[in-house]
């Protein structure tokens, strides 16, 4: 990840947060009193965000020094330790939650995705990430789409040509879609096109695509489909996969498998954080 | 919600999806074309989203025109026309995804929330919601659990005190961290205290809390705590409760019951857009 | 104080007075002269703005040292030192505007928010601030009130309700506005009432403010409203409360007393700046 | 004023009050209940702050309409109106307070700088302000100085060289520090030297000051140090300078007086804003 | 280009170039003198800024109006008009420089790039550009490039892979870096090797290189290397080339060519501003 | 420079060029393999970037080291080492392009002033710049300017009076401009004519400009205009003027010669980087 948007995302996070100030902690405590906070897992998963702990802390005290006892992608058990924060309590508290609000999203979604590529279990086929992702957040949610053991889709629409449904409306045809945006277009750009039917993969192929996608299609029709797309294209299958009918596609040839609910409907994993005063430690 | 802060978030949020351009939309579409998009219910829920639908298209073109045919709040069937928009096709598609990431969350928040109310089918006590909302988003998901018919607990660590486990062991008692508290803090602060035993409520009552809350107490052990709180202060339940043991609550005489999930653990609602060229309209 | 959003103020007022570069200094000082700034008070007061200080300089150069020679809150008296500042002398001169213009109105506020609190002399009602300070520095401001002795009211429109005259009349009476704002906010947002006669104290009272303001009142008729106040609500006085009548109130029995001009009508504390050259130390 | 600049401000401005929401008026008020708002002078002066009223309303809600009735730098009396603002009830009241913290201050700065013109009484000799404004104002601080009837010093360290005495202890000489300077600055700077002596006069005069600063100095020796600098060098008196004082130096042949106190001990001039009901209007 | 983007740059343009005010412009006129302002080119070439003549003036003054006379892409001849801008004079001339500044670049690239597509005078061959853009303006001049004729290389570090000479070093070889980039990113990303000799060209594509990039080579090599990769292969010619030997490759059958000059060596177009007084237009 | 500024110019910068990560660097380097890189001079010139080097590779790594082994002004000869950087090889490869894309243009400026200064070869008059500058990037290169042995003219519309055709035809005449200006700006800011004709130089003189620019004139008519003007009025000769006529104006007396290409219309210097593992150093 880009370290200078990261420092600016998480100092706008604990801008919202904090506010002007956190009168909880800054009515309690000293300024000088010191401890440690640990972060614990409440559930076994996959962890991710590293970054955000080392970078979060020091951005409100740089004097907090941080131990980092996982790695992004690491496999993590309930009970286990993640990392070692010590410093002043009062920045540890008023830190806490951001740092906890982020690492459980990033460590939810890459539970997620591995969860996903072990329902699969199909060694030619790889789970990747969609743009249905939050606002705001894409570059940690890809980052942890990365670290479950996923892959990266486009980063938006600045990478990538996408020619869904209603571009090929408007343009009035795969084929047209296609020339026009070759035409427009440099060598680095791969060009994607959605399809539906046995007519439109012949289209897209003829078109050129670099990258097909058969969108809601059933395993079968998949297979059907590949078949018309020669081995220098890539493929996609889309759309009415989820983690209960994953394991339909084990066999499957297709090359790419993209999940919207990896970054649209995962959950928080459950990690907490203990606070311990010193001369306790 | 702040039209002001609005404006500015949805900036970045098309600034992160759209970067320097739409590579797809500006290679194939004539920047005349013209013609109407349409959001769809894909599923029944609670809707919520309009000034995101409103403001957002206008950041891209100011002479797109949208027109809700939903309002915050409002119960929403499958298949359901949500909103038009009319204008630019490019900034139609261009603006879709971020529009829908945005309406399609809220609307999740919204629909849950609402669902957690009927589950807990209790007229005295109110669902509220946690700090542990999505960072950058939280103005926009707190908003959410209103128009689901939630309530917001506080916004950050800047509008209302909690004193917490941690905050109690650091200063040695509930007493003596109220006292703290009371001594700094102005007239127009809450001061919640987090109890788990029956001499915690106790000490938390004499102490002076204005709101006490039982931390993961059973619905049984809250029914006693409750006696030992007099009537002017507020009471809240909280932790481990779930959508599935929300209806054990339906008796309880607690005033607030916040669930982190809300807002931690909520899926997508599915919503879609279609577009059509003028003509067909 | 949020130390992330400090930061980032610091940062806009250097940008703000800087510009491009200093012409003077820039012009004059080889780059690597040092010596050291001692910070002096002119005049007697109460100090605010060790956070200033601390975080100032080493924005414009790291290798700054500051040390501070008095605590938020301290009273200070002519001719004292303050804080000595050592490091490059371009680095020193360049910042010294921007840190003097903060510590000069935050001590001028401490200063003037003491002085309230003297002239008030009375242990039971403390002296409150409102939403009148300078546009972009309400963090510093309310900071100031508080390390003179006073207390802090709400700090925007989003921590705290108030219903004035304005809202009263659009709602119909105190208690629809009450009634409306009850159904809708959740547990830790206080409601106060601005009120003027009598009957409106009643109102307030019946319709469950939790803080009722008498507006403009003498102190005969605030000891009057007083009487139908129950204990548990919270009193407050305002308007018309200057330095010169606010010991009129040394016998009141109201809990607070806000004061506009604290921070719309202050002076700032003169403080003044001393530079010596390396060797002269 | 940049129309650019200030539009940026105000919005970091009612960022910072409303925060989220505004909880008082969303509680109460329908989204489409409509009024107009008055602004009134509850104390004679000069007012300032056209741009303020008109770009601050629309920012909230762009149909909001304002007519103002007095211009920048009109002489307004008790009781006068100034401005009415009509539109939805709620976007009139979240907006009121940030516009009035900002158009009182800037015409309290006006008003006192009118007063202190009009103390000099002095027709050759022009009242300037100084860099010791409000971090985050000084457009605004100096734009009000200008409608008062005085005239700007240098904006920033980047738009003008002043050297001081702690400049000139480092450089060794006033000589030696205008020799550098203009060395090194282009033919659009100009450069001032501070000077306390005869001796120093007379060396600014010969190193070619454009402008010469007589530092903390009476009326008397203004006069002769007046006698020892040609006509073409600006002269320019500061220090220890007040209202009470002003008119000792009607008779003097001085070009500039420059008062801090302008920028830095005004007092916000008294506005209020009254709210009237659609109907009632 | 993404006009959200567009529109906070050229915000931080205006800000750049107007300070506080254009001292010169508000001193002289009075706020409502009206005129008209037309852009004429100096010199011939392609004109590239349209976005920003619309955008930029309005940013001043919502009620300026811009009446385009050419499209971006446009040949344009010396002493043709461009464009008419007509409103109040004071925000014409405010505005007249940095949008001059901006469509004089921008029309200079095109002017070049097309140049340069016609030197090649090879309709095999793309031109396209590079990442030696002027930091800040990137997504201006990669659209400037495009209005020229030319195509655009990967707009940073986030939408390709280009393996250079420096990472094959570290990698150990060719192979091992396209395995290990292979491995890791999604099926959007093409993967560019640079590469200087036959040995290199053969490991790149084996190795599955998408694009090859022949760096610093002559004509006659490329011809030889451009043997070894097959169709399906993009090649690149980058490195050494100039204005005055692009018609070497007039025969080539590289797929592009990379012109770092176009971006980094280009001279404004000459476009000057003419502004007539109402009435006289 | 104004380091605040600079760090947050820098900051945008890279997020431009890096976006959410580089993937190749991402790709095929463990995190902890560290490096050096030297920048090499490819042809000879005057360096200008000392703080871009410095400041740039910290943002990435605060733990990079740099040495420097030239200072901005000096003369570089090709294949010069400029400086050594030291640290992980991931954040010096992801920082090199953005850092060079700064520094070529800087020292592209520097040198190009440099040939200016050198072919004009007069002691008298000195070289500046104008407001053709590149957007965002004007700190930089005003002073790459002054790096270059040039002198910076107005830093924009806020800092000195500049009087042109279109001001003069608006206003009726010199003296009715120059008049309005002298009446409201104050004594910091200095006033500059642009003139054509001996007329306008004389109306010039009398009204009282600080500075006359002659515009578009020959040496010759240049000559005959400085006849018209005392000598404590500076006079500048601007339009026109290039490197290939330069050495017309060696004998002039004219105090300024402003050169718009020095910043619209320079090449970068080339300047590139190796990198070497860590062993092979």
């Amino acid at each position: 990840m880009n370290q200078v948007k990261l420092r600016l995302l998480v100092e706008q996070f604990f801008i919202e947060d904090i506010g002007e100030q956190d009168v909880t902690t800054s009515s309690i405590f000293e300024a000088d009193t010191k401890g440690e906070m640990v972060f614990l897992a409440k559930e076994a998963g996959v962890f991710c965000g590293e970054d955000i702990v080392s970078c979060g802390f020091q951005l409100l005290d740089p004097d907090i020094e941080v131990q980092l006892l996982v790695k992004d992608g690491d496999a993590i058990s309930k009970g286990q330790q993640l990392a070692k924060i010590s410093g002043k309590v009062a920045a540890l508290l008023t830190g806490e939650r951001v740092v906890l609000n982020l690492i459980q999203r990033m460590s939810g979604i890459a539970t997620l995705t591995k969860r996903a590529v072990e329902k699969l279990n199909n060694p030619h086929t790889r789970i990747c990430d969609t743009r249905k992702t939050t606002p705001g957040l894409r570059m940690l949610e890809k980052y942890a789409v990365h670290c479950g053991g996923g892959y990266n889709h486009r980063y938006g629409l600045y990478d990538g040509v996408m020619i869904k449904d209603n571009h090929i409306a408007f343009a009035g045809s795969i084929t047209k879609a296609v020339v026009n945006v070759r035409e427009k277009v440099g060598h680095m750009v791969k060009i994607e096109v959605e399809t539906e039917t046995k007519a439109q993969v012949i289209e897209a192929v003829e078109a050129g695509a670099d990258v097909i996608m058969f969108d809601n299609r059933t395993p079968e029709e998949i297979d059907q489909f590949l078949q018309l797309v020669p081995e220098h294209i890539i493929t996609e299958a889309s759309g009415g996969i989820t983690l209960d009918n994953l394991s339909d596609y084990e066999q499957s040839k297709v090359d790419y498998i993209s999940l919207g609910f990896l970054t649209h409907a995962y959950r928080a994993l459950d990690i907490s954080a203990k606070v311990m005063i010193e001369g306790e430690i």
